[in-house]
């Protein structure tokens, strides 16, 4: 899939050409993790419904899971107001985070808690 | 509050000093905005639990709800597994959305809609 022109001109890619995405369980609601997309790993992620993120760190394309298995299945993907953020709704196989957690947010703790 | 140097150093702020802030609706589940902060908007809102951002566009401190009214109570906030991106878990006064949208996803439409 090529997304359209009209669908392109509606996102807003940063200067680095990646676009931050949100990948919240679609069951518990919980956010799983926060990666970033550029236009050719959000193709891959429409066209696969396989979640595809771009990896700052190795500066490749990251298919979720290829090494782990613990790959993510897109439901859906809302854009936000500003065509700035995405947010994937997914079904996680596995765990979402590398330390085995199921979300990225499980392992760091709380810089804030309930009073 | 000025955070302490061994939770700074647990934080990874950007080239431009900022970290993303994923603002999820703490009852709802339901994920309302992504926004940035800066150490300077982070020591805020820890300090005030009200949620506070930097806005990247007017380059300026941006306590949310300042005029409009729709303020974002922060009962926790959790980091990722690398320190890179926050999770702010609000109770959202009124709408998230500068549209008048309850969340920011809530107008932008889909990318991608479940088949």
């Amino acid at each position: 899939m090529t997304l359209s022109e009209s669908v392109v001109s509606r996102l807003k890619f940063d200067s680095h050409g990646l676009i931050p995405a949100v990948a919240q369980d679609a069951t518990s609601g919980r956010v799983l993790m926060v990666a970033w997309m550029n236009l050719e790993s959000l193709e891959i992620t429409l066209r696969t419904r396989q979640a595809t993120y771009w990896s700052r760190s190795r500066q490749e394309l990251w298919r979720k899971g290829a090494t782990s298995g613990h790959t993510q299945k897109v439901r859906s993907i809302e854009i936000d107001c500003d065509g700035d953020t995405l947010l994937l709704h997914i079904d996680q196989t596995g765990a979402a985070c590398h330390t085995g957690a199921l979300s990225c947010f499980d392992t760091g703790g709380y810089l804030l808690e309930e009073n």
